[in-house]
C-alpha cells in the first residue's frame, strides 16, 4: 500500500519550517472568535459563555487516509471535519481549530499548501479559524487537529442522558463513506458522490446545537459506525437502543454502488464509520427537529439490536485491532 | 539510533484502544475547572473570563525524544510540560491538556502507562486535568498534545510588545537540558540534574502570570534557545535586544559538565534549547518581579546581539533543517 505523501522538486526541508508556517498561515482570514491568532506562543479564542468544548483527534498516513486514494486537500478536509464534529455532537458551536503536522523532511511544500488548503475550506465552511499549530519531522505522516467550541449557555449533550422511551434520530449521512471505501478498495475513481463521501465527510455542523436546543438527551459523533458508536451511547446512559430498518433510509446510490460490487448497502449504512453524521435521542417524537431522520427508540436493557435481535458482523472500527 | 519504544508481553493491540483509553482515565483526579472530562465526544472546560488561550505542539520519537535516552514516564513529563509553557508565556495559567498518541501496535502497553503517568504527574504538578485525547495506530510514535490557559482577566502578553528601553529578563532554567543532552550523546546517564533537566523540563508556569501582572510589554517561551527565541520576540516586536554576557548566570554544574566533555556553558546557556525558560520584557528595572534574573536591554534595531555585537555559531533549532 502506497500511504507516503507524493514527492516533488520543492520540500518542506528546503522552505523550512518557520516558512512553510508563514506560507500557510499569513493573509488568512480570521473569525471574530479569534482574538489572536497563529504566530505567538499560543492563540487566544471568543468563550463567550464562560466555557469551552474541546476535542482533539489524531491522524495518521496509511492509516485514517492514503494519499493515492485522496488528494492532500481532501486529506485537510477531512481532518479538520472529524474533529469539528465532535464539537457539534457535544451541542456547541464550533470556534476554532489548531493543527499538528509530523511529516517526513522529504515530503513535498506542496502537499503542505493542498493540505492546509483543505483544512482552511472545512474551517471556512464552519466559519472558525486555524489559530495555531506546530509542524515536526517524522518518518509518518501524522496529522493532529484540535477543535475548540462555543456551548453559547446551551447545557453540553453528552453520551450519557438517553432514557428508555426515547427516540433515536440521525441527521448527516450514513453509509457513503463506507461505499466510497469499497469503491476506492477495488481499484475504481468513481461514482464521485461516495468516493468523494470517503474523501472529505461534510459534517452537519448546525444539527449539533439545533437537537441540543430541541431538548436532545444524548448525542453522539457517528465515526466508528452507526451500531457500534450507538453502542458507545448505550453504555454511557445505561440503555438498549432499537434500530428499525424500515426507519432506515438506503439512498439508491449506495444500492446502485452496492449492487455493482455484490456487497450489502443496509450494512454500510448501519456499520460504516467516517461519514461523521450525528446521532441523538429525544424525549418524544415531534421533538425530533427538521432534518433529522427517526431510526429507532431506547428501551431498557444494554444492547443495541436491530429489529429486536442481534445484528450479525462486525460493527466498527478499533485501532490495533 | 535507537528511537522505537520498548517492547514487552502485552502490547497495545493486546489491550485495544478503548481499553486502553479507559485504564489511563479512570480514576483520575480532575481540577474544578474540568466540567466535563474524558469519556465524551469532547470535554468541556472552564474559560472564566470569556477567553481561552490554546497552543498545540506535537513530539515525535527520536526527534524529540529518544526512548533509550528518557524512559517513557520522563517523555510523558516533557510532552505535556512544553506545551503548557506555552500557555503560561501569554500570561495565562493552564487549565487543561487534551493528548493525542500515534504508536505501532507493537507498542508495550506499559509504555503508555508510563507516558499516561508521567503526563498526569506534569498536569498535577500545574493543576490541570488531561481532559481529553486520541489514539491511533501509527509506524512512528508520535504524541500531539493541546494545552487550555485561562487569562484570569489579564491582557495576552504576546511577543509583539517589546519596546526600546526596555529590559529584558528571563525565569527558569537556561542550558541545563542542552547540557544533558550533550552527556546523553556522550553516552554517559549523569549528573542526573543535567540529565534530568533534559528529560523532563520544569518550567516556570507561575512565571508567566506573575510577569503579565508585573507589566510585561512581551513574552515567549524558550523552546529553541535562548537568543533563538528572543529573535522572534524582536522580530515581532521591531526591536533589537542585546545579552549582556555579564548579567548572564552560568550555574557552577553546567562549568563542570562542560569541563568534562570539553564543551563550552555559556553556549549552551544562549543557545540550548528546551528548558522552557520564559523570557520577557519590562518597562524598567524596578518593574522585574522576584524569580526573573534582568540579561539585557531592548534597543532600536532588528537583531540580537551579545555584548554589543553578533553572536557567533548556530542559535537555535529549527525541523528539517
Amino acid at each position: 500500500m502506497r500511504s507516503d505523501p507524493p514527492r516533488s522538486a520543492e520540500t518542506v526541508a528546503d522552505v523550512g519550517e518557520f516558512a512553510l508556517i508563514r506560507r500557510i498561515t499569513d493573509g488568512r482570514r480570521q473569525p471574530a472568535a479569534t482574538l489572536l491568532g497563529p504566530g505567538d506562543d499560543a492563540a487566544v479564542v471568543a468563550a463567550s459563555d464562560g466555557r469551552v468544548v474541546a476535542s482533539t483527534d489524531i491522524l495518521v498516513a496509511g492509516v485514517h487516509f492514503r494519499f493515492d486514494w485522496s488528494p492532500p486537500e481532501q486529506v485537510g478536509r477531512k481532518a479538520v471535519a472529524v474533529n469539528l464534529a465532535d464539537i457539534a455532537a457535544m451541542g456547541a458551536v464550533p470556534t476554532a481549530v489548531l493543527v499538528g503536522l509530523a511529516c517526513p523532511s522529504g515530503t513535498a511544500a506542496s502537499v503542505v499548501d493542498e493540505l492546509s488548503a483543505g483544512m482552511w475550506h472545512e474551517a471556512a465552511r464552519a466559519r472558525v479559524g486555524i489559530v495555531g499549530g506546530d509542524m515536526a519531522d517524522s518518518a509518518t505522516l501524522v496529522i493532529s487537529v484540535t477543535a475548540l467550541g462555543d456551548l453559547q449557555g446551551r447545557a453540553p449533550v453528552t453520551r450519557a442522558g438517553a432514557m428508555p422511551g426515547d427516540v433515536v434520530a440521525v441527521a448527516g449521512k450514513l453509509g457513503w463513506s463506507a461505499a466510497g471505501l469499497a469503491v476506492l478498495g477495488r481499484g475504481f475513481r468513481s461514482p464521485v458522490s461516495v468516493v468523494g463521501a470517503h474523501r472529505a465527510p461534510e459534517p452537519p455542523y448546525a444539527a449539533g446545537p439545533q437537537a441540543a436546543d430541541a431538548g436532545a438527551t444524548a448525542m453522539i459523533d457517528v465515526s466508528d459506525g452507526l451500531l457500534a458508536d450507538l453502542a458507545h451511547l448505550c453504555a454511557a446512559s445505561h440503555v438498549a437502543i432499537d434500530v428499525r430498518t424500515d426507519l432506515i433510509e438506503v439512498h439508491q446510490r449506495l444500492v446502485d454502488v452496492a449492487s455493482a460490487l455484490g456487497a450489502d448497502a443496509r450494512h454500510w449504512v448501519l456499520t460504516g464509520g467516517e461519514d461523521h453524521a450525528l446521532a441523538a435521542t429525544f424525549p418524544e417524537p415531534a421533538a425530533v427537529p427538521d432534518g433529522w431522520r427517526t431510526i429507532g427508540t431506547v428501551t431498557r436493557g444494554t444492547d443495541v439490536t436491530v429489529d429486536g435481535g442481534p445484528y450479525e458482523g462486525a460493527t466498527g472500527w478499533q485501532h490495533w485491532r
